[in-house]
């Protein structure tokens, strides 16, 4: 059977990210600030080879999830920042959190951020997407830092292990 | 580099799908009431390949977000069901509605789905998610259909095209 066209929001949101990998950097960069493909790389918890990282960061590009600009402190490097479309996935991170929390054996200290973010809800997830935007994009800055919520947790939860 | 275990639940949760083609296959069971290979092939607007279509089940019904049993009334056929496990998943498919609705061309029959998704929220979600249960696994038939309230909103969408 031919591979057809199909105008599902659904179908075309899982094409616009491509796959699984693609939204592990998406990941990366929303909760783990890294933004230069190094960084990523030697950030991944899962591991990442680095000619998919290479070919993810080119397709998010492409895809309009990511932006990327010259490093002004090294002109050989990029910075990749998050697009508001991009941005607009963190309900859907949290989803992704939540149902992991319930039905994956998801280890004690990396549960705590989606925790927190189940707990806070979309006015919570609403100030995350503020905050990235103040971090990516330049918007104003929020008055309470779900990162810094999220970090101090994952930390407590270290220090109890 | 090696790829390492990460107990991340966004992670371990984008693991238990597999991939774009597990979560459309879980779409068309969900909102599209087909339950065997030969109606989930037919009825597909992504055109899924039978070879993929038959991986997928395997797979999905490995990981526990599908049940099968024979057909009482064609043993030589599977009839799939949707597990406790894949319904909670109905909040991640409306999350990723909404953003589809946002950001791809998605087209207008099949938007109207997403959109009552979206305006109905955590409470219209929990009755789809009860629906499924009187559906796949038996539980008690829910007062208000969400099925019938996305299905007359297709129809209406349809006949106005």
């Amino acid at each position: 059977m031919q591979r057809r066209y199909s105008g599902c929001p659904i179908n075309l949101t899982l094409e616009a990210f491509g796959d699984r990998w693609s939204l592990i950097v998406l990941r990366d960069i929303m909760f783990g600030r890294h933004r230069t493909f190094r960084a990523l790389l030697g950030g991944s918890m899962e591991g990442i080879a680095s000619n998919i990282l290479a070919d993810r960061l080119k397709r998010l590009t492409a895809n309009g999830l990511l932006s990327r600009a010259a490093d002004p402190q090294h002109n050989q490097k990029s910075i990749y920042r998050l697009t508001d479309k991009a941005i607009e996935l963190v309900p859907m991170m949290a989803i992704l959190g939540s149902w992991g929390l319930r039905h994956t054996p998801a280890s004690r200290e990396l549960s705590v951020r989606a925790e927190i973010l189940e707990r806070g809800g979309p006015a919570l997830w609403s100030d995350f997407m503020d905050e990235l935007r103040y971090l990516h994009l330049g918007g104003p800055r929020p008055e309470r830092s779900a990162l810094a919520m999220m970090q101090s947790a994952y930390e407590a939860a270290l220090a109890s292990r």
